[in-house]
């Protein structure tokens, strides 16, 4: 082996930047980290600091789910550990998340293993076996001999399972030369079973050739794994309708003609739930068979109706088969045999988007109106970034407009996602070319990570800032009621002045939301924070029904007959 | 076993409040947890909702500190996870905190343990095995015929070893009837060796006759352990100097005559310093030995020069005792045959406190000013919650009145501990008899976790938040600089007008600092935030000698020799 001219903390960096595309990484520095933030001061890689570790995190995811792959990196236990809830979420999203500690000295490990280090837990290796937890591969860089081999099989590891990576870099052995990677790959290699395939693809076609009403539901592995246009090409080739759901919305343009929306059990539009519920064949892609996915128990897939193959299983009907990789039935699907079904009568397409009439100007804002309101004034190309409640569940009906412009958190449901993944969102975006980025977001989820706006004024970008504010955790009325719900009810639009930066608006009728939406598409590089008034029993017709769904869980009392 | 009259939530806080004395826990709802809330909403004991988190885990803490034991109650994997670095920290200086988690049912465990239920990481017990990390001792409440023994299990080894503990509620087994605790204690016995105390006292007591200067280093298992007395009672009977170290600091009241300071190695005032490096015999009850506790390696102490008694062991001199107990330890110095030293003539004693001079009202506050001029101002009896950075190190000098009214994570060193730290501290205070409570925070500490301030709003809370402005992550600049250590320049005296509650000011001078003091004092009932602008430059001279330390360490190119 021979030494490289470049430091650990180099060769790092430029792997990430060159090999893996990454242009920006996020994080907040601290002492045992400041080495490593230097290299990546020196490289070629951007910084953008956050103001606290969990939306490190959540704004890493984003940038992850826009690009690719994302970076956040922290200082030992006080940053990592304050982060794990957001990597948690890109670990049950599938988000690869690449996580960068400092960490103390291997001489400080060698020296004596009981030492009391600041910032140290129980031992050396616990911020560690936590992140195993959350993680798919995990390295303590203890060796500038290996850590080259190390970076690269997490990172290989990372993009073959699409989940967040842990490396934790010593303070010291980050200035120390490299030794260059081996080219062998550290991975197992994966197993394909060809004949296994070759059935499976068979008893896929034959089954959706001789369904009446065929219909892909496409997942979000999916986007993961860059297989959309795969997918979009076989639903355009053969004709067959598709939908989402609400963890893969926006995987397909939603105005696309074949396109009939999310699906979420009882949760979704009521066509959509239909054409899928009466289907007597449901090709599920990628797709990830969650409790909101099946709307809470309202979903009427049946197994003997439906195909379901994802990176972890695959099966046709009641047969399921083994050694089968997702891209590979992706691929042969769009070249076999399925019949062509001939032009298609979308039973839910796009709505019309019609502008607000003159007499509802004075009306309050409902969830429904806000979302009517907004998707009509929003630019082509927007982002929309929806936090867990009825950010979330009221925008399942706006139709985004081009692919991979809905970003939520939408089956993990961590509050606090939108304002640092908005951040993350922004990060690589044009304003000339890709349009706004929309961060909607309840005024509980605001006042967990809503003061990241102050990125935003560091770095002079210009995201726009939906405060939803019903006066408290609005979703939790829906299933429990308590005094614990209420919030302390904040001025919001004193945030901008807090921050020095950005424009501030409180909006309470559907004119003056109609009005402010105008302007802020006319001032396209300045950031804006809007307080939007909402009636406090309002809520979307999709939020009352999980809301009903959970009550009648967690409520017993409410609903005696439960019990 | 007869099924109780009382459901599983009901025992749950009824236990807590009568059994551990705790009045208040402190939380964030969510709906695996709702259940669990109402029965505590149902309780005796008071719940205080916080915005985020983390900061529910530093209240508990701090609320801990003060009074014992604390509860902090979240949801499952979005707010448990997001609360695991205060729990670190609490798990690290030894702080007796129960995380009760909402959970999934046993049903859904059963009938599929892969299924993908929102909020679920990995598995069902994924936020169990990283909480075993941080806790010493965990129970998931499967079965209401167990629970009881396991809450019992649970809070009785945490009383034993003053670590936090975890409980996971199943939303559903809350609702259920409980089967009353058995009477037999669950924990192992622990092991006393008679003859090794006897021992280890006479050599104890030989050691610190035949000593010329010996000195008490009280730890902070002495508070954690109600231990402190008895320290206080040997000190005074034999005319024993005692010392604290920064994580202790006011386990003894700083005004003793017998008291001599702060010990942290080159971090200490110089007469402290001297003493006990120079010191034949420091008597160690209770002590963290930490990098912070030796000055990042400048202490003199040397083992055999001194006797080490924790929990956890136990030496005098070189020589080591196995099974010996720190209270028994304690107990028999207290009536042993220890000489009586005579009159005591302190080489540190507590300072004259003089008023701000006329002459110096015009002039900018440093670190050093700040704490002289708060000190002057500060009633007896009022606490001080000091955030990671110069609000601790600052702090060091300053001498409380009382014990147990300086609270700080001075070992694990998180930011963003002051604030809920506060809340925490001032749940059970009288103003009437207790004095005020002063949050001592840094601005990049302040931006993490700050906005609690919306707590002491919602409760109508009267603390006092200081936010030490040095425009950045001072602390940091002394280490390693670049411009990852820049934050934006918040208008922190927006804070109060966002929250609507409370009064903001910004000091610039000492003058005005002086008189605001004067006015805080007057309104005991009115929440203050002050804005305190430090020069960029300045820093106390305990930071100043932490980051020379610590850049040693971590910034080798400005320092060549060392690399």
């Amino acid at each position: 082996m021979t030494k490289s001219a470049q430091t650990v903390g180099e060769f790092l960096f430029d792997y990430l930047h060159s090999q893996c595309g990454i242009k920006t990484a996020f994080g907040i520095p601290g002492d045992f980290a400041l080495p490593t933030f230097r290299w990546l001061e020196r490289s070629k890689m951007k910084l953008i600091t956050m103001t606290h570790e969990p939306s490190v995190g959540f704004a890493a995811d984003a940038y992850a789910r826009v690009n690719g792959m994302g970076v956040a990196i922290v200082t030992y236990c006080v940053g990592g550990l304050n982060m794990l809830n957001s990597i948690a979420c890109a670990y049950a999203e599938k988000s690869p998340v690449l996580v960068i500690s400092g960490g103390p000295s291997p001489k400080d490990r060698e020296q004596n293993e009981d030492a009391l280090i600041h910032h140290k837990v129980r031992t050396f290796d616990t911020q560690r076996h936590i992140y195993e937890e959350v993680t798919c591969a995990n390295a303590v860089l203890l060796d500038p001999a290996t850590a080259a081999d190390e970076i690269v099989r997490v990172v290989e590891t990372m993009k073959r399972e699409c989940r967040p990576g842990y490396i934790e870099v010593p303070f010291d052995v980050v200035d120390m030369p490299i030794t260059p990677p081996s080219n062998r790959s550290k991975l197992s290699p994966i197993v394909r079973d060809q004949e296994a395939l070759d059935a499976c693809i068979e008893e896929a076609v034959e089954f959706i050739n001789k369904a009446k009403q065929p219909v892909i539901l496409a997942g979000i592995e999916l986007h993961r794994h860059n297989l959309t246009d795969n997918v979009i090409r076989i639903a355009e080739k053969f004709n067959l309708p598709i939908a989402a759901d609400l963890l893969s919305k926006s995987v397909v343009r939603e105005t696309h003609p074949l396109y009939i929306g999310v699906y979420s059990g009882a949760f979704s539009e009521q066509a959509c739930r239909e054409y899928i519920d009466n289907s007597d064949c449901v090709i599920m892609l990628g797709t990830f068979i969650t409790d909101m996915f099946l709307g809470i128990n309202t979903a009427q897939i049946k197994t003997k109706r439906s195909i379901l193959i994802t990176t972890e299983e695959a099966r046709v009907g009641f047969h399921g088969y083994e050694k089968i990789q997702l891209q590979d039935v992706v691929e042969r699907l769009e070249s076999g045999a399925i019949a062509d079904r001939g032009a298609f009568k979308n039973p839910c397409p796009a709505p019309e988007i019609k502008p607000l009439a003159k007499e509802n100007r004075g009306k309050e804002i409902t969830i429904e109106k806000f979302f009517n309101t907004l998707e009509h004034r929003m630019e082509e190309g927007s982002t929309l970034v929806c936090d867990t409640g009825d950010a979330v569940f009221g925008a399942m009906r706006v139709r985004t407009s081009k692919r991979r412009n809905f970003l939520a958190d939408a089956y993990y449901l961590s509050m606090g996602f939108a304002v640092p993944g908005a951040i993350g969102a922004i990060a690589e975006s044009n304003p000339q070319d890709s349009g706004r980025v929309f961060a909607i977001v309840g005024d509980g989820a605001f006042q967990m990570t809503g003061m990241e706006v102050s990125v935003a004024a560091k770095y002079k970008l210009a995201p726009v800032v939906f405060v939803l504010n019903n006066d408290g955790y609005g979703t939790q009325r829906y299933i429990l009621d308590g005094s614990f719900n209420i919030i302390n009810m904040w001025d919001y639009t004193k945030v901008t002045e807090l921050m020095r930066y950005g424009r501030s608006v409180r909006v309470k009728t559907l004119g003056e939301l109609d009005d402010t939406l105008v302007e802020i598409a006319k001032n396209k590089n300045e950031m804006y924070l809007v307080e939007v008034i909402i009636p406090r029993n309002d809520c979307s017709p999709a939020l009352k029904s999980v809301g009903e769904g959970l009550a009648k869980l967690r409520n017993k009392e409410a609903h005696p007959d439960k019990a």
